[in-house]
């Protein structure tokens, strides 16, 4: 096993990495590295030279997604590539390890395979922009944009709470929002994708697994909801005459926890996750309340039984109060399945290692889910503490990156000799 | 009766005045002219020139107060002043009238009574700074300051919503926050004061009277309440696992509007007005929120009993979702009596001038709770349509105005004679 010689010193400098790049957008509540903000250009611009260190052809496609290729010597460009990444972008106040850990995990890895002398395919790391949608209400957009998924009529809209435009924010690398189709890769370019992430749940920590085989990614389903109510003076009207639009709007964050809690043991999931009222002064009953739901599940049925109930339940509490409601459906994709013969071969891999396993859905979404569109792909978990994610708390111990580490590096090395 | 000679001329003049302050600050949605924005800056000086033009002295005092000052020939400086007015700020999208009515009738009733010759007290016309609590979070500031209420190491402390301080907003006017003390009153400088303001709640409208006068004014209570819970990935944790701060809070708004349904008979209420989730992400659990609540009553001990429901709402909702609430009360202030003389007086006017007239309890605070600690003082209410204010649809109809302006200019000369 020539993958695990000299593992210590990689897994130092895997350490060190993920330290360093926390630095960027790092205050005492989190790291705050939203996708395209001044902290996400710096993490983007170091792994740029990192790359550029190790030896890997730097290549930044028409979303922005860093693309570092290793070409064996006589291998032809044509030959399909085993691709791994993952994201560097965020979450407000957000973890160390959540995308970073793929994209660090991926240059060791092929740190490590370039110096064997049996690759015979093109070994690419990915860091694949806007994967989080905690900015643009997108997600996963470098990643789609890759697999040809990308809806440029709608991402021409899209803006952030500052107002300030996907697309000028694109245009800040040099990129045109018109051309982002030509960041689309060929079906046949690709032999297998594979990322290394971690699991964001409870699971593997409480089944004490090293690691987890994704068998089928769920997909978000968003909705943007608005109560209008109407404004009034707080001291003025009496409370049975009035149509708050935070009183309905608090009836319905009850009503989809409770709906919620119900498809729990279906494995999906519906939260409110943002709440804003307007006019939003002390003084003033809230004529208007925005909203914003995401349901999540590997069940494409049950996710749409969510999102009935909620819609009922909505209807309910808008004719009750007399505060009518608007529901906006900002995204609902299908959750994807992931690639059997690559998951055969992590758990292969898994096997050799000595590591346990086992094979789970994910709740979260990631790249993996967009690239499996155009090539075998495969997604590999590692626990993380107390399942804690999107959460300035979030850690992994060194030893389960070491275990993720080897299994990545292995499984590349399996799709690419 | 000479005060309605020319009284249509008058009641256009005040109608016009109130269509060209409204254009400061005004867009679809209603008038936003918070203390001390740009659009209260203009609508200031464009008071200024209006009192310059109309005759009167200009001062603006150590809180920016305007005072437009009117002194009878032969009368000595030190003879008490009969003083009138209001405010100009308003609520994010509010109304023509709230404020502003009693600031430009005031102007009104001195361009009237300067005509006469048995005026044996100077007449002031007063414009009170920072009267709403939308920006500041802080109430009736610049007539607080003017009855020497001011506290003035708290008020260091107020940042708005986009951390400006209110001490730099001052100093836009050239004024310090230190010098506050120096604009409080002499308790003999002021015979009495009389403020005319729209009702903001419907019982003159659905009682069909022109008049009411003000027995008590409710003064707020504020709180800010927030909740701790922990932020997680909105697709990654079990309902049942999770500490959903906006769960909790969503209790909270409920509890809070199911209390003040209890005691609005006692002519008290409560609302949640604000509210704001953290980190405020789509794919985020909410880890906290603010919600800011207002509550208001004429009667000391209901408001006394609401906050103690509230607390202990509170507290069980924290308990049992195992998500911490801090409480932190921003404003407590007891309601204020005002002037039996000066209230006799209005209701005589009325009787004189043929107008029906109520008594009654004003659940919105105003500038003459504040007056009514350093010199008799009332307050004067029309209806104003449905009760609607804090809105853009905000309404009054001209002949409520009319009769507004009749009231207070009787009551002045009453006063002032």
């Amino acid at each position: 096993m020539a993958i695990q010689a000299n593992h210590s010193h990689t897994i130092e400098w895997v350490l060190a990495q993920l330290e360093h790049i926390a630095q960027f957008g790092q205050d005492k509540s989190g790291v705050t590295r939203l996708a395209f903000s001044k902290a996400d250009h710096q993490a983007r611009q170091y792994i740029i030279e990192l790359m550029q260190d190790i030896g890997l052809v730097v290549h930044v496609d028409a979303i922005g997604n860093i693309i570092g290729r290793y070409e064996p010597e006589g291998i032809q460009a044509h030959v399909p590539a085993v691709v791994t990444g993952s994201h560097l972008d965020t979450v407000p106040a957000g973890g160390k390890y959540d995308g970073v850990l793929g994209v660090i995990c991926g240059l060791a890895a092929v740190k490590r395979l370039k110096e064997r002398s049996d690759i015979k395919h093109p070994l690419e790391v990915v860091v694949f922009s806007a994967e989080e949608s905690s900015r643009f209400n997108f997600a996963t957009m470098g990643s789609k944009a890759m697999a040809g998924l990308a809806n440029i009529s709608s991402w021409k809209r899209i803006v952030d709470q500052e107002g300030i435009s996907f697309a000028s924010e694109l245009a800040t690398l040099g990129l045109q929002i018109e051309h982002i189709g030509s960041a689309a890769r060929a079906n046949n370019s690709i032999k297998g994708f594979v990322e290394l992430h971690i699991e964001q749940g409870r699971i593997l920590e409480q089944g004490r697994v090293n690691i987890g085989i994704v068998d089928k990614v769920s997909s978000p389903t968003r909705l943007k909801i608005t109560v209008t109510g109407m404004a009034g003076h707080s001291g003025g009207a009496p409370i049975e005459e009035r149509q708050d639009a935070l009183v309905s709007a608090a009836m319905i964050v009850l009503a989809v926890r409770n709906i919620a809690a119900d498809y729990d043991y279906q494995g999906s999931v519906a939260t409110v996750t943002i709440l804003k009222t307007f006019p939003g002064a002390i003084n003033v009953i809230p004529g208007q309340v925005e909203m914003w739901v995401d349901i999540r599940g590997t069940e494409h049925g049950s996710i749409i039984e969510i999102l009935q109930e909620i819609k009922d339940a909505i209807s309910t509490i808008a004719d009750d109060n007399d505060t009518p409601v608007a529901i906006e459906v900002l995204a609902s994709e299908k959750p994807m399945i992931l690639d059997y013969t690559i998951n055969k071969t992590i758990e292969d891999v898994c096997q050799k290692l000595k590591l346990t396993s086992l094979r789970l859905d994910s709740r979260s979404g990631h790249d993996a889910m967009n690239m499996a569109h155009i090539a075998p792909a495969g997604l590999i978990f590692i626990p993380c503490k107390e399942g804690v994610s999107h959460n300035g708390s979030e850690y992994v111990a060194s030893e389960a990156i070491a275990a993720g580490l080897a299994v990545l590096t292995e499984t590349i090395y399996q799709l690419a000799k």
